[in-house]
């Protein structure tokens, strides 16, 4: 079958690898379509970075690059292996993308996204989105019910979203600041929206998603170079301050900002990935009593994801800009992604040859 | 009546002053003993910090230095205003020394401890243990019954231990590290003990205070210059890290190593205050979902802070290390700590005369 595989750095090539066989426990799926993500960028751009690089394996998967990519899928089962149950052929599903240990002290508390191992299928070995097939373990296939594969392909994105608004402790009727409206800034908006926050903000300079968050759940769309943000956030909340921001960008200056923007006691959730090691104003932390938290992809969040949408609280069709196939990804998709990145939020490709 | 005055940085005067006025609802306290806290000595070197410089009087207490010194405090009530009940002439009490607004978010969410306007008796106005008298508002009198009153005036940095481990969300059995075994590590470690930590672990490189933590509550005491802390720390948990850490040394590589120490989804409560804007590892926050809190003072943490030295939970005798009257308070007080900051923890000042 046809797999797009990262070999190296701005090295992505659509190559002939062999069928995936079904074994026990195991589900095929034809994917239908699979989302471009910003790790997938960083990988095309700077990787390998969690792709395992040559001459060190993933512990789990035990690959090497060059490696299938693509982990925002969506698709048809058309196999499943001995031992599956509650998933056959012809069902719509997505899949909880992970490689983990079932071992570490993360994986037996549950918190198996914090698995001391982990990996991820279309980052860490053979498997992944970007090619016509996909075999995964069963525990990690979410049925779609009625949901078309194309949204499917979104359920992926918008559960880093869901995860993370989960973690901020966020009550019914809360306030809430976003701080970045690419594409993961922008689910988690229409995720804060879904949770019932009373009131969504969301911060972001560049045109296009100051656009798109107008009308993906944000209340107010501030522009950081117009307003000094925490002054204008407390204007917008009593004087208070929101109950939980959320550091999608992973920039200093911002992080900065989300934390003079939350209320005495406030919660500031980082969902970025950081390219270094930024200055935290530690002291504000302090003299606030905020909390900081980590928020990393999702566990065990698919399901109410998937019911977001089913219950019509998400529409994340906005957030589909692009649909390419499998032979153009490099040019359509990660070239495009780079070239016209505020445009953009998700480009989905489809492994099918009569899609491009 | 005589009191220790701030003046400027390394400027401290024993002043003669207005005898205090005991107004409605306000207590007088003849102060028997005060400690010399981290943030009088910070005062004292760098200061004015939270001393309100000329020209920038505080916003509660109108004041700007000279002001009286000294926030860790108790003695005997000598007079009482009209309207107090509950406190009477004789009493034996301490002190949450504090002015708030009231009025802010915080204040209004029973969080006074961040007020938007926070002020520390003994730093932002005329009133200060440092002094023969202290007049108060009866709010802020805690009963100590049976306690003697130089443990009295150890309730204050207690109460600071004892606020962080309550925010850690430590369970009964939990593990725990203390990074420094300075005066308010110190106090921490003691508090985890008392808190029915399963292991507490410090963090010490300084001989003298690795002593003191090994007859403060600590099981293991590791010292950074001879161990990968992280790594042992690992191993004393079985491999998995300890439940929650405290940063009590406002240090970049400790911060990097508490972060480092704690299991996955663990918590690191910030204790310390910075001097500077420090680089924190954002990424091993979200890759292990770790949650850090800041943690200030005490908010209604006195009475449970109390009652666990009267119960016998804590033994805070140890951590008087010198005890000196108000005229030796420059040389026997503040520049001994400087001198000699590892061997003392906590030297306690008399303003009466009988002393010194």
């Amino acid at each position: 079958m046809k797999a797009a595989r990262f070999h190296g750095p701005g090295d992505i090539r659509i190559d002939e690898v062999p069928d995936p066989t079904v074994g026990p426990g195991k589900v095929e799926i034809v994917v239908d379509w699979c989302g471009i993500c910003g790790t997938d960028l960083h990988e095309f751009l700077e990787g390998p970075i969690f792709i395992p690089a040559a001459g060190a394996p993933h512990p789990i998967t035990g690959e090497t690059l060059p490696v299938v990519m693509g982990h925002e899928f969506a698709g048809v089962v058309s196999a499943v292996g001995s031992g599956v149950s509650g998933v056959s052929e012809g069902d719509r599903v997505t899949v909880e993308p992970y490689y983990v240990c079932g071992k570490c002290v993360a994986c037996q508390a549950g918190r198996y996204n914090i698995c001391r191992s982990l990996g991820f299928v279309g980052l860490a070995g053979q498997e992944g989105g970007f090619a016509e097939r996909c075999v995964v373990n069963t525990q990690w296939v979410h049925q779609l019910g009625d949901l078309p594969t194309d949204i499917g392909a979104l359920v992926e994105p918008l559960a880093v979203g869901y995860h993370a608004v989960r973690l901020s402790g966020l009550g019914e009727g809360g306030t809430a600041a976003v701080f970045g409206a690419g594409p993961i800034g922008l689910v988690t908006a229409a995720c804060l929206r879904a949770a019932g926050a009373g009131k969504v903000i969301v911060v972001e300079p560049a045109a296009a998603r100051k656009v798109k968050a107008e009308g993906g759940g944000a209340d107010i769309v501030l522009d950081p170079t117009q307003a000094d943000v925490p002054d204008a956030i407390r204007d917008l909340t009593g004087g208070a301050g929101v109950d939980v921001a959320f550091e999608c960008a992973g920039i200093d200056a911002v992080l900065a900002s989300a934390i003079g923007s939350v209320r005495p006691g406030g919660t500031v959730v980082n969902v970025a990935i950081w390219g270094h090691v930024p200055r935290v104003a530690m002291n504000d932390l302090v003299l606030s009593e905020i909390t900081v938290i980590g928020s990393l992809a999702y566990c065990g969040d698919h399901p109410d994801t998937i019911a977001l949408l089913a219950d019509g609280k998400v529409d994340a069709e906005p957030f589909i800009t692009g649909r390419i196939g499998l032979d153009d990804i490099v040019t359509g998709g990660f070239r495009e992604l780079i070239d016209n990145k505020e445009e953009n939020v998700k480009i989905l490709v489809s492994p099918k040859d009569v899609i491009g």
